[in-house]
């Protein structure tokens, strides 16, 4: 890892500073080299921002923050802005997430920012001419179940108290990366069995 | 929608220009209207930024190109650069990912940008020390062949010919946009069951 590149983290707050050994060296250790491979597959992997990933270290280091929130931290700035112009396609897709939420017993708030998120990319669909898409929202739900009970799974066989935090997020952050090219790869499988190798349209 | 948006749009070549309809008036039509909401969906629900977004439409705007590319033009600026610096866990991403295809007899070439993109999430997990998580990348791969199965579904029953390749944009970005948020919402459901409701770890 060039020295440039550790000196910019350290400038950006991702990564605390070394300890000097002399005036013009210092040394890093196990925990930083840890944190820099974590910025780092956040950064290249992951896609957040510079700034994102501060906010995730800020929330990963603060041991009374609960873990739910050191989770937002990481995702809501993807998630748009709540409340304002809540025309009628948004205030539909709320009703219709929060259905969804009822019909299958989920223990969510509301007003999560996932679920606004949600409700966001419901009505997007709608404004596009695509609100048809919500006849397949309990497959997708089914899915994404099946998902979180594999990540939940690993999370409880594989992190130690101290790095539950740690794991969380890695798991959200590249279990999305890892589950978006697999749903890619899955559509140009269909696709191409559907149309032919010619027609692929994944 | 204010005028200086509009205008931005079409400078930054994401909406052709409108007709004039005098010196100082341009009148904008329904091919308009629907591509505006495209762009505004691409842009705020999908995260897109403008680059990638003029790449998408150019390539839906050219019939000769195969409707796979399009996916491609969307979504491969997220796939990290393949090729280069191949260490250690590049490499057996990589075949954790052929043996994968293999195994599912999923019909996609082994250089796909999804593949690459799904080796480097891999590979990046494997450097943080959580290459356990490939433990499960069978459940995940039955949760991504669900919901392809529902797009395509979708796509063969809503799609017509012409706006086939705008659909599957659609799906495509609008698409995972559902499956991210209805992903956490089930974290945040899966955890609260595990942990109770005030260690949610979703």
């Amino acid at each position: 890892m060039p020295v440039p590149t550790i000196k910019y983290y350290v400038r950006e707050g991702l990564l605390p500073a070394g300890r000097l050994s002399s005036p013009n060296q210092a040394s890093y250790g196990a925990e930083h080299e840890r944190r820099l491979r974590l910025v780092r597959a956040l950064l290249d992997v992951g896609g957040l921002s510079v700034a994102a990933i501060r906010d995730v270290l800020v929330a990963v280091d603060d041991p009374s923050r609960p873990v739910h929130r050191v989770l937002g931290a990481a995702t809501d700035p993807i998630a748009p802005p709540a409340g304002g112009t809540a025309d009628v396609e948004l205030t539909t897709a709320r009703q219709v997430v929060a259905d969804l939420l009822t019909r299958r017993g989920w223990r969510v708030e509301r007003d999560s920012p996932s679920a606004e998120a949600l409700a966001a990319a419901l009505a997007a669909l709608e404004r596009v001419g695509h609100g048809a898409f919500v006849e397949g929202l309990d497959d997708y739900a089914d899915a994404a179940q099946k998902v979180a009970a594999v990540d939940l799974g690993y999370v409880a066989r594989n992190a130690g108290r101290e790095d539950l935090v740690e794991s969380v997020v890695i798991g959200t952050v590249l279990g999305e990366a890892v589950l978006t090219a697999l749903r890619r790869l899955a559509h140009i499988d269909a696709s191409a069995r559907m149309y032919g190798d010619e027609g692929a349209i994944g």
